[in-house]
């Protein structure tokens, strides 16, 4: 009776979520990568920790998705990362490239599972997954809303020295530049962030999280984080498998919600065993619905890119 | 009332120990290293996955010592990995000098704290960790054994289709080839391994788990093992933290028992607030008892190297 | 995709035992008993207990079986209690009684479900619930060994300073004067427990653990232990629900194993998702099948007073 | 380097505690209680859950304080429950002389210790143990608004179908009548309940929290709520011996804090290793600040009879 869930990509960011799943005891997972051997390897290293975490579930490293056969739920992170000196177009049309692949593969051995793509230019591959998986919007939805509010709460939680637990943000829109903070719904025990801290600290706070992805990169010099995100996927992985009714940000295929029509955006959605089982539409302030507009406007110029080289090829 | 670990190298084995500390949550980490920023952009990653997984244990990187200054725990991992054309020699006295460096600024900024070398060859570093240390052997001991009855364990419950958690394994000596698997103390539920495998097929399982480094090498490619290691090295840690009296297989400074005086071999100890409380002697056959010497011997071959590298140096 | 776990009787071990199935977050609890309010206040007072431990799993009162349809696993400890001046039959009769009402309700209502009683006398009731479910014995089968494995292996832990983790004991037969240790399968870290401990010490833990029930009762006076049995029980519901392939001690219907034929005695079993997938057969010396027979007669000699109060009904 | 916590009672949500804290595993547990063998019989039963729940923690039973010497934290539950025909000042004279009496005790065994009273009716005694142990505001500091925000969070979760983990409240005042709940503060992954439930469904759910003990006790019938009440005194223990730095309602001493001035009363406070480190203070409407006002004058009330009884006595 345990689940089960493959991972796409077995890069740190699929990697480490692989170990964290595996270690909730409650689904097996595959990793699949094109790389030979690679996730056979990461696998087996992280089955061998089984008996000292006390584990029993599986985890099998695969070159093809016959292995992942009818899973419960996919993340997809496979895709190349940028280089230096490659143009924001040749990412997006090599992920999308990468990623309908990976989708047919997909539905051809999971016709009934929920996908979370994690591939970046995250809405664009989200848009792209949607439409060539042919599913229902409640089961494909992308994740980077959970982590630039996991980096938000973690600065606040940091400036006031108080819980992590305690603090509850909200973001929509795509990430960095195109991140939209709900700070009037940012809370630190419940109580509204803007009575505990001046509003130049908050909006230090905000420019830090929109900056957050870079900020590890600049960190790392190669590569980018995996630590966080990983957490963050697991967390959406979970709210589908224990049908948890979560309601986080996630980016999802919006029809009409907020004005929008035909986009994948950022927005706060109920999360359950149904997939992605609700958008929910909170009031926005003229200021926040401008914003998302630019968010919703970004990922249009990337669709129309991916629609031009898809009508050219 | 957090207790504070640190953790030397931010390479994947320290790091990913780091992350398991971390998301214990009664333990702060330091993550130590070398090379400017890496340490510091893998711990803030780590830090900002907290908000989500439900940690509030802090965790920082950091190049010099200042940071770890009064450790509980100091695991150390630094060191390099052994590259094509590299004499075993040249690893041995590269990670000696190395891990006496570490071990100095470790004693110097955290002197009560208990040691536990990771870093290879394991069973010399040991034997120079805790020389330079000046600590009693109470507070030196070095993680091999905890991972290779991992892997056996893991191997007798996939042959046995049985749950990880009632394979119980012993192993005695070094890694590879020094390593003595306790056949006869190996059981599943409490039964016998001898009445439920065939011989061979045993000592199929047990050559796999001496080569059980060598088989993820071959897989990785680049890199060696770092999930099932990390999860024994923070199963030592735990055992230290909690003072949980583990009986748990490590590397340990004899005086004496099993008739090996002044050297660091495999063996079963018992593991508390105290570190390593107590060497457990159990009685060997003479040809387990031959097969410890040998292991002794290959430990006492290293140690020479190294004393005579330092006199001439 | 929440598993469905039902139990019947909300008394302490009942309550407690939904309150540790609950807390594991992957299973929703049904709590029936006939006592009117009762398993309604205690499954609210669990529910709201939800938000602070971060369970989404529900938890229900009934007072008849509608809302347990469809369980997974049924755990029955419906059943009086022996009181002062009653004769044992009438202790066997009543609960047999009990039993028999409650698992044809199970039966209808969960035709798919694993049944795992816990009811005293426990073999004589495994007994008269496997015939009446009609069930083939993969599906039944009774919680005792783990208990009291628990306490032998607490004991030894106590008496020799070391992790209850690394001690790993088993027992055959009943419970109380037929339960059967096998002392030679007892180890502390793998270590056969005659190389640590006096023969003397051992039998007098041996003893203790027999009367390892009556001991908690004298202390409490009013009521018997439920912590400890609350936590085997819990074990064995993971094994099936997490498909774990535990190697654990539990009273199994056998069919010619160990000689025996026709009756429910404890012996060790694997359990999965198929619930007791497999009888282990164990080599047992002279004596220790000796005792097995005795216990199972002890067994036989129930099954005889619960057919003919049958016969004469 | 385990933490010591002691929990004074051994009734149910004494009990209940003492078996929440012993499983964290990072903490000893010590149960005191006046009747004879009965925290022994309790503690031991628990002590034999170790083995399956994996935690070495000891937990120990006793009728006196010499054992609990040197606690961290110190939970006092002891106290008798309102009887029919027993007038409210009965109550509280009785259990001001039962507290009164553990807090001495208490603090000649554990002078550094952290108190949280748990007794009923609580502000009072919060009070009284208070100013008997001699202790700073910081070191004493009562359980009521965890309880109150986690069954008004239960109810809001069950209304919208959303996780518990999603749902934010707050509460101030006393328990029952006079609890103030902040309905501003309370949101639904961040956004106002006002957005998502109609305003006569919020009273209603705040009129069913006022009542929530009430509702358990008419439930049981005999006897009163202890799942939810030990899981919230557990959270707050751990957050001081994690030093979490939580932000939760408690009953602390007020200083002039929201005008108030030498009274115990519930309001938002942040919990770490130095215990109520900090009270929160937060602006409040006008009728919030009344209603507070009036729970403070109930506390007011209390305190002068338990004086006159001091004065007569």
């Amino acid at each position: 009776m345990r689940n089960k869930v493959t991972v796409v990509g077995a890069g740190n960011v699929g990697a480490t979520t692989a170990q964290r799943i595996h270690q909730l005891g409650y689904a097996d997972v595959v990793m699949v990568d094109v790389v030979e051997d690679l996730p056979q390897g990461k696998s087996l290293d992280m089955l061998e920790s089984g008996p000292v975490i006390g584990t029993d579930a599986l985890i099998t490293g695969s070159n093809g998705y016959e292995e992942s056969a009818n899973s419960d739920v996919v993340v997809i992170t496979a895709g190349i990362a940028r280089r230096p000196g490659m143009s924001r177009d040749d990412l997006l049309l090599t992920n999308m490239r990468i990623t309908t692949s990976v989708t047919e593969q997909v539905v051809r051995h999971s016709p009934n599972c929920i996908i979370i793509p994690v591939t970046n230019p995250l809405d664009a591959m989200v848009q792209n997954i949607y439409e060539s998986s042919g599913f229902p919007r409640e089961r494909v939805f992308g994740m980077a809303g959970v982590l630039d509010t996991a980096r938000f709460r973690t600065f606040i939680s940091q400036e006031l020295n108080v819980s992590v637990e305690d603090v509850q943000a909200y973001v929509l829109g795509g990430h960095g530049d195109d991140m939209v903070p709900l700070v009037r719904y940012t809370t630190v025990g419940g109580i509204p962030i803007s009575e505990l801290m001046a509003e130049e600290k908050v909006e230090q706070l905000v420019r830090r999280t929109r900056q957050g992805g870079g900020e590890i990169v600049q960190l790392l010099k190669e590569g980018s984080a995996y630590y966080a995100p990983s957490a963050a996927i697991t967390q959406m992985v979970e709210a589908v498998l224990l049908d948890k009714k979560r309601i986080l940000p996630a980016c999802a295929y919006l029809q009409g919600e907020y004005g929008i029509n035909g986009l994948c955006v950022g927005v706060p959605v109920k999360l359950g065993a149904g997939g992605m089982e609700q958008v929910i539409e909170i009031r926005l302030t003229a200021e926040e619905q401008a914003a998302l507009q630019g968010s919703a406007a970004s990922v249009q110029e990337l669709v129309e890119v991916m629609n031009q080289a898809r009508a050219g090829a």
